[in-house]
C-alpha cells in the first residue's frame, strides 16, 4: 500500500469505555503491522493542544486489552473549543510529521474532529466509544456490551436482597439523553418496569404496573430509570411518590453511578475494538478521511462522522414490546 | 390473534448454553402474556417419549433469567431416534393437547424437530441454544457470547501467570468442528496464535510464528486451540513438538473444558434468548412451522430449519486477518 | 447423641447478607445427617408470629450454597417486639414440636432471640449473618468477606475511569456505626483516604492528604466513606467542601447502596457458613443454648448471645496504620 | 527508628499466586514512608545471581494491587543453587548497597533464604505467596483465598452443565502434596465428594458414597480430587473405574490447571498482602531477620523460617467432617 500516510496519531477523548485501550492497542499493532509510525496523544484534544505526544510501538501496548479505562487518558479541552487552540493542535501536529488520525470517543469527541478536519482538511477516522450506544451508522458502540454487563451483575445482586426482603428497588442507570443502557439491561435483569427518556408514559401507569405486578404474585420488584428519564424528577422523587401512592411496597433507591464506566471489557467489546482498530488504520492508508467505523450485520462500515454525530440510534421498539411482555 | 394454537411445549435439548433458562422464561412468559397454556417438557426428547410434562405459568419461571444451564434439563434420546419412540412423542403431546413446540437446541435438537415435523406436521419453531455458534441463519446463538467471556476471563488468569513466568501456554477451547469460540476468544484474550479446524497452516507455521513473537520481545505466549483442530493431535501433543522444536519455551497446557457451557448468562444472551423467545411463540400463532428464529443485523429473522441444520456458519476471513496484525 | 432436642428450627433474621443460604443449607443438612427433623420458618420472626413453617430435608437445600440473599426470606417484626407476638410464636413452635431454633442474623435479631430465651427458655443458637462484621465473638461474620470483594470490585471499576479522567471520588460503603468494611475494602481498593465512624480526624486532615496525594504524582484519589463517618454530613457534602476548598480536583460521588448486601457467596463465607451450621445443631443437641457461634483463630467458638450484641468489634489499629501507610 | 538497615530489596520467587504484586506494592511504600531505600529484584534468586535489579519508589507500585501474577516475575534458578551463584547473589547485593531482603514465596523459596542467611548472616524476611496454603506459621498464605474464590466459581459453572445433563464429574484442583484447596473449595462448591491427598479411603467407599448420593435423588455430583490424591491414578482413571464398576453414572473430568494460579486478587489477600508488606520492613528495621510474616488469629505473628518450611500446615479434621455431613 504506497500511501501518503506515514505517521498516524491516535487518541481517546470524552468519557471513557471499556474497550478503549483495547483499540488503541488496535491502531498501535495495525500501524506496526502495516509498517507506519504511531504516536499517541494524551489526554485527547487537550494534549493535542498541549503538544503531549509519545510514540508508540507494538510493545507499547502490551497487556492492556483486558484493561478498563484508556491509558492515553482523557479530558475535557477547552482551548481546543476555540480557533487558536486548534492553531495550535494543528501546529503541534505539522511539526511531529503526523498525517492523520484515529479519534475514539463519542459525540462530541466527533464534533471536534469534524470541525478540525474543516478547517485544516486533516485526514481523520473516529472510533465509536461510548458505553450510550448513541452514535448512528454502528449498531454498537465500544463499551456498551460491558457496560450491560456491569449493570446486570449490580442488579443481580439487588434482587438477591431485594427478594429476601420482598422490596421494591428504583434503580438508575446511566443514560442521559438515551435509554440502550436501560431497556437492553432492564430486559436483562428481568426489571418489572423500564423508564427511558424516549417514552414518558407517566406516573399513573408506573402505578398501574407495580399494582399488577405485585397482585401476580411477584416478590420483589426492580424498576430500572435512565437518568434522563422524565417520569419522575429523579429516582429519590419515583421513591417517595411511590411510597405515597402505594403503600404496599417497602422502597429502595439505587443510583449505580460511574462504576458502568470502568471494568475489565467483555469479549464482545474486545473484538470489536480490535476490529475497528485495523479498519481504521486501514481507511487511512487508503486515502479515506471524515469518517467513522462502526458495525452492521457483523460487517465493519464506514459513515461519514457528520452523519454520525446528528442520527441518533433510535430506541428499538420490537424490544420495548420484549420488556413488556417479559414483566409478565 | 384467533390462532388455532392453545398449548405450546418448550424443551431444551443437547448440549446445555447459558441463555438455555432465559429463552425458557420468554416462551412460559409469552404464552402467559398471549393467554395460550404452557408446558415444560423435562429431558428434551427423551421426556417428550416418556411424557415427563409440566404445566408452567408465568411464576414458574421467576429468577431463572439469570442461571446457567436449563431447569427443564437435557438428555440424548435413543427412543426417539425410532419410529416408535417418536409415535410415543406423539401420542403423549396429543394426549396433553400440545398443539407446537419450541426446541431450543442445537442442530442435533433442529434435525430431531425437523424429522418429526416431517412425520406429523407437527407445529415446531426452533431457537438456537448452542455455544458453538454454528448454525447458519443467526449470526449469534444463545451462548455463543457468555462463553466467550468465560474462555476469556480464564486466560485472562492464566496469562497472569504466564507472564510471570515466561512461559507458552497452549490452551484448548471447545470446538469440534468450528473454530468460532477459539478465533474470537483468542482475538478478545489477545492471544499470539489460534489454530482452528477449518485451516491448518500446519506445524511449521507455528513454529515460525512462535519465534518471532519470542524475537519480538513479548514475555509470554498464549495459542488458543480449538478442539477440532488438526494441526496437531491435541494440545498434549503439540507441546511436546513445541520442546522438542523450539527449546527456548517453558511450556504449558490447560484445557478448559465444561466450564465454558455453564455460568450466568451475559446481558447480551438473555436479551436475545428473551427476544427469540417471543418471536417464536408469535410466529407459531402466526401459523408458521419448520422455522428457526435467527438474529442479523440486530433483527429477528426466521430461517427454515433445514438451511439452519445444512449450512454452518463460516469462519470470518476479516476476523483472521485482525488476529493476524494484532499478534504483532 | 440422645438428645432431648428432636426438631430444629432455622430462619433468618434482619438485613440479609451472602452466605445465609448456605448457613440455612448447613443447619439443614446437619439436621438430616443427625436424624433430627428441621423446619424452615419463613420471613424471620413475623413467620414464627404467624406461624409461617416448612418442614426441609436435605434435598430442599440442594443448589442453594452460591445462591445470595435468603430462601427463607426476612423481614422485621412488629408483632414480636410484643410480648402478645412472643406468646404467639411460642406457641406456634410448641404446636409445631419444635425443640429449639438456629437464628441467623445481626444483633437485632439476637436479641430477639435472647429475650424469647429469657421468657420462654426456649433453646437458640445464634449464627452471625451481616456484612458489617460487628458482632463480638467472631473475627467473622457471614457475609462480610463477600461484601468486601463486592466493593473492591466495584472501585477497580471506578478507578478506571477515575484514573482515565484524573478525578477524586468520595465513595459511600456500608457502616452505619462501624467502619469495618470501609477499613478493608480501602485497604483493598487502594483507597487514599478512608473515613469510619470510629475516628473523626476533621475535614482539614483531608485537605491536607489530598493535596499530599496530588502533590505525590497520583494521578486519581479514591476515597472511601462508611455511611456513618462524621467527617462530613455525607459524601455529596464531602464533594462541595472540596470542590471549594481545593479546586485543583473535578470530583465526583459514587453511593454504592445495597448491592453490597448480595451477590454469589465467597468461598470463605460459603465455607464459613457450613461450618457454623454444622456447630450450631450439634450445641444444640449437646443441651447448648442462648449461645453464638463464632470464628477466632480459624476454630469455632460459642459466646454468649449477651456478650456477642454488647461488645462491638474494635477497629484493628494495626489496619488503620497500614491504610496510612498505603497512602504513600 | 535508627536502624541500620537503609537499603531493602524485595522479589518474588517459585510458584506465583494472586496477591504477589499487593505484597510488593506494600513492601515499597512501607519503604517510601519509612525513609528506606527499595530495591525490586527480577526473577527472584536468578535475578539476584544476574544482578537484575531496579530501584522502586512509591510511584512504581501504583495500580498493581489489583494485578495478577507479578510484576518482578519469578523463575526457577539452578545457579542459586550452588555455592558459586550464592557468591554471586551477595557480591550483587553488596554492591548495590541492599542490606536485607524480603523475599515473597513458597517453602522452595524460604529454603533458598535461609541457606543464604546461613551462609551470609543476610538479613532476611519472608512472606508466604502460594496458593497451595501450606506453610507451617500462618492460617492463610497469600493467593490461597482467590484460589478458593477461583476454584468454587469454575465449580459453579460446571455444576450448571452437571445438572442439566445429570452427571458425574470429577474435578481436578491444584495441590500436590496438601488438599486444602480441594478440602475449602470442596465444602464451597458443594462437593459430594473430596479426594485429598492427606487421606486414601481408597475406592470402593468413593463408590459407596457415589451411589448413596444418586440413591438420595441429587440430580448431579461433583467429585473434586486433588492433583496429589492417590485414591485413583488421576482423575481420568478414576472417571474410567468408575464407568466400569458403576455404569449408572455419565462421567465427565474436569482439570482447572493453571489459571487456578492467576486472577485478580480477593479483598482478603489483598489485604492480607498489605499488612504482611508492613510488618516484614518493619521486622527487618527492627533488626529482626530468618523470620516469616504470617497471620494467626487475624494477627500478624513471626515464626522462625526454618519451622515455617518444616511444619505443614494440618488437614483441618473438622472441615473434613463439615464436607461428609453436607454431602448428605
Amino acid at each position: 500500500m504506497a500511501s501518503k500516510i506515514k505517521k498516524i496519531a491516535v487518541f481517546t477523548s470524552g468519557g471513557d469505555s471499556p474497550g478503549m485501550n483495547a483499540a488503541i492497542r488496535s491502531v498501535v499493532r495495525t500501524c506496526a503491522y502495516l509498517k507506519v509510525e504511531c504516536v499517541g496523544i494524551y489526554r485527547g484534544y487537550e494534549g493535542m493542544v498541549e503538544g503531549d505526544f509519545k510514540p508508540m510501538d507494538a510493545r507499547s501496548v502490551n497487556n492492556i486489552i483486558n484493561k478498563g479505562g484508556t491509558i492515553l487518558k482523557s479530558a475535557r479541552s477547552d482551548s481546543f473549543r476555540t480557533p487558536e487552540g486548534r492553531k495550535q493542535a494543528y501546529d503541534n501536529l505539522v511539526a511531529n510529521n503526523i498525517d492523520a488520525f484515529v479519534v475514539i470517543g463519542g459525540d462530541g469527541s466527533f464534533t471536534g474532529a469534524m470541525i478540525f478536519n474543516k478547517e485544516y482538511d486533516f485526514p481523520v477516522i473516529g472510533i465509536p466509544g461510548t458505553i450510550d450506544n448513541d452514535i448512528f451508522g454502528t449498531t454498537y458502540t465500544l463499551g456498551f456490551d460491558t457496560a450491560l454487563n456491569t449493570v446486570v451483575d449490580a442488579i443481580d445482586k439487588i434482587r438477591d436482597t431485594a427478594s429476601s426482603h420482598n422490596r421494591l428497588f428504583f434503580v438508575e442507570v446511566m443514560g442521559r439523553d438515551v435509554g440502550h443502557i436501560a431497556l437492553n439491561a432492564g430486559v436483562g435483569a428481568g426489571a418489572e418496569e423500564i423508564l427511558i427518556p424516549e417514552e414518558n408514559l407517566g406516573l399513573e401507569r408506573l402505578l398501574e404496573s407495580l399494582k399488577r405486578s405485585k397482585k401476580s404474585g411477584k416478590s420483589s420488584s426492580i424498576v430500572i430509570v435512565a437518568e434522563g428519564d422524565k417520569t419522575g424528577k429523579n429516582v429519590f422523587e419515583l421513591k417517595e411518590y411511590v411510597e405515597e401512592n402505594l403503600p404496599i411496597y417497602d422502597v429502595r433507591v439505587s443510583v449505580l453511578g460511574h462504576m458502568q464506566r470502568g471494568g475489565t471489557p467483555s469479549c464482545f467489546d474486545r473484538v470489536l475494538a480490535s476490529r475497528m482498530g485495523v479498519r481504521a488504520v486501514e481507511a487511512l492508508l487508503e486515502g479515506k478521511s471524515n469518517l467513522m467505523v462502526g458495525i452492521q450485520d457483523n460487517k465493519l462500515i464506514l459513515t461519514p462522522i457528520e452523519q454520525a454525530i446528528k442520527g441518533h440510534t433510535k430506541i428499538d421498539k420490537e424490544l420495548i414490546r420484549v420488556s413488556d411482555i417479559m414483566s409478565t
